[in-house]
């Protein structure tokens, strides 16, 4: 059973309950409380239609400071005007009261359905139960990370250690994201924990950087959701000395939560709706980096192309047409394509491979798709999986 | 049974045949032949990656005069390199050599799977024979409109009279497509006569425009393919006084044009790979007509959006936050949204309504969505279908 790590950076409990807002009755609520307010950034989604939640988070993380964050799944709590604002003040309101926090260091997300409210007395009573069982317990983890899925298959966890001038530091992150998921913002939920002494404006730095680089990359569904939130408290109880320049030991950093923010990224797109298999689409040579990102999301975009991904049909037809609106520059006798490695495509013909033995590579359930615009030094990535019956019955028969 | 007309207009004979190019066995291979060089004009797709017909068609259509059209299904003849070009010629010289037209007046259309080459033998076997058979009756026009299908599970056709000066004459089409099909160009095949007497400067012009407010408004799968191709030929015997002016007579002229090509873009989108209903969705009240076009392109690009279309599920939440990604610019609070004429979402909030009885509305053939976003006086529409599981199993199963 796959573990998850939010409370081994030192400073964080937390729990989750069984609310009665998932019509399941699964574990829909939790919180993450730190010991001490702890230095905090956050990103949120780009659509300008979100959650009251998205919009009153963003306000607060300007302080670069957090306390706690309350999380509940089933119910996303957008379009739901004035009613739907002042829920997001109730449930802070609770949590402070708790746990005696200042209103101003919680942070509310909600994932679900939009259009519907949230069951206010289910949700208060829900908060007190999960304030008095917070821990630092690998059940506690496990069940916060199930608690924040929705249609999601598998949780999803990461952790990474660092040393710091001696002293022994973690990253820890849980994610959730299965459908509406299309990069250009965070796309989904996550949180993110570590003991890691760093400013606020270095976290920041680093949470925007490597969250463009992972889950903006991801994309199930080009379809951006209202809520998605991405996370990061920073305890400082690692003890090491306070990170407070852009240096080796800020890169240190960096890098491993960039790790953490690409486990997670990579395992949202492998539970994406119906998926059979993750896919990573690369493009190289490209002219510009926004040629690059351009012929990217073209392939992703593509539900002919997921649908061969689905069909493990190397059907290399259907990516480089895809790539050819796409806007990118490029010059068609000098474009290459692989599929798991194999050339299928170069100089604007078409290569002799043998199609039995690359599609059972296609069955893998991890490969590449890889694309040379032969025009300049620029390349871009993207997650995605494939396009299957399964994404269809999910998204067309379970009912609004 | 349904009837194509493409020789109701007076001159001009078509024929179709069994060539053998399509593995199915099925009719794949037509002309459409006029007794006298016509003027034409024709429209082709803005891919990158284009057929060498396509690059061909589009030099010699600078003429604004052509005579022969021939067509082939279940080969594309994209991404062929040298041979892929030579074919087209040889096709063109076949063609000529039968019919004893000039090369430069015959243009080619080839769809179908991409990258692999046209057996040519069986091309010209097919082109002797079809020239052999050339007729005006109903037969023949029936052939061809059923030999220039590839997915598709139904001919698309449509057929307008008008009088002009005591003349009547007539506008005809067919069409093709129904995966790969995305608007920014002529997305598919089509093929328009009409006995009508104008100018080339003219049927270019009505076509263009026509083009643009019907093919162009259909998107079934995201994916511009690399071979659509709209040719009209205009042969002029209706014998009505030559259109040379931009007057009445031109504007009747190119309102009976839109009626066809508004009919057989509907049609395409009804025979949307796996479609079970036609969904037109229309956005009002936008800013600036690229705030009405973005609005209108990301709610029929979401699978999320098509999926619930297929579930006659009226997740107006789905609809909703793809227009707020879509970059166009509104006040949520003044964001209207219904669907198949019941209001699901007005001000920011969710109407009242009966989702069962609109959930049954959703059942019909044929339904619209509108959304009204409340920050001008621009509008656009689209032509669309539902993501069914038949999309997934025709695109994953059938290998290149």
């Amino acid at each position: 059973m796959s573990k998850a790590f939010l409370t081994k950076p030192k400073g964080f409990r937390v729990a989750a309950v069984k609310a009665g807002i998932k019509a399941s009755g699964k574990l829909d609520l939790g919180l993450i409380v730190a010991d001490q307010p702890c230095t905090a950034a956050a990103t949120f989604s780009k659509n300008k239609i979100v959650g009251p939640a998205v919009v009153i988070d963003r306000e607060k993380i300007q302080s670069g400071r957090a306390q706690a964050v309350f999380v509940n799944a089933g119910i996303s709590n957008t379009c739901t005007g004035n009613r739907g604002e002042r829920d997001v003040h109730t449930i802070c309101r609770e949590v402070g009261k708790c746990l005696d926090i200042d209103s101003d260091d919680i942070l509310v997300c909600s994932t679900g359905i939009i259009g519907e409210f949230l069951p206010m007395g289910k949700v208060c009573k829900g908060i007190k139960k999960a304030a008095d069982s917070l821990s630092r317990t690998a059940l506690a983890d496990r069940n916060l990370a199930q608690a924040i899925l929705t249609t999601d298959l598998c949780i999803k966890s990461s952790l990474q250690k660092i040393s710091l001038g001696g002293k022994t530091a973690c990253i820890a992150g849980i994610a959730k994201g299965s459908g509406m998921i299309a990069p250009n913002m965070a796309t989904m939920l996550a949180f993110l924990t570590t003991d890691v002494n760093i400013s606020a404006t270095l976290v920041r730095r680093a949470l925007k950087h490597q969250v463009k680089l992972s889950f903006n990359k991801v994309n199930v569904d080009n379809h951006m959701s209202t809520s998605d939130t991405v996370i990061i408290l920073a305890s400082g109880q690692a003890q090491n000395k306070r990170i407070t320049k852009a240096d080796a030991k800020y890169k240190k950093f960096e890098k491993a939560l960039g790790l953490v923010c690409d486990d997670l990224a990579r395992q949202i797109a492998a539970d994406g709706e119906g998926a059979t298999c993750m896919v990573t689409v690369r493009v190289r040579g490209a002219a510009s980096s926004s040629d690059a990102y351009a012929a990217v999301r073209k392939i992703v975009e593509s539900p002919l192309v997921r649908c061969a991904f689905n069909g493990a049909d190397p059907n290399w037809g259907r990516i480089v047409s895809a790539v050819g609106y796409s806007g990118a520059k490029f010059d068609p006798r000098k474009l290459t394509c692989s599929i798991a490695g194999v050339p299928v495509f170069r100089a604007g013909t078409p290569c002799r491979f043998n199609a039995a033995a690359l599609s059972r590579k296609m069955k893998n359930k991890q490969w590449d798709v890889l694309v040379d615009l032969g025009a300049g030094r620029y390349q871009d990535f993207c997650y995605t999986c494939d396009l299957s019956r399964g994404y269809v019955r999910i998204n067309a028969d379970y009912h609004t």
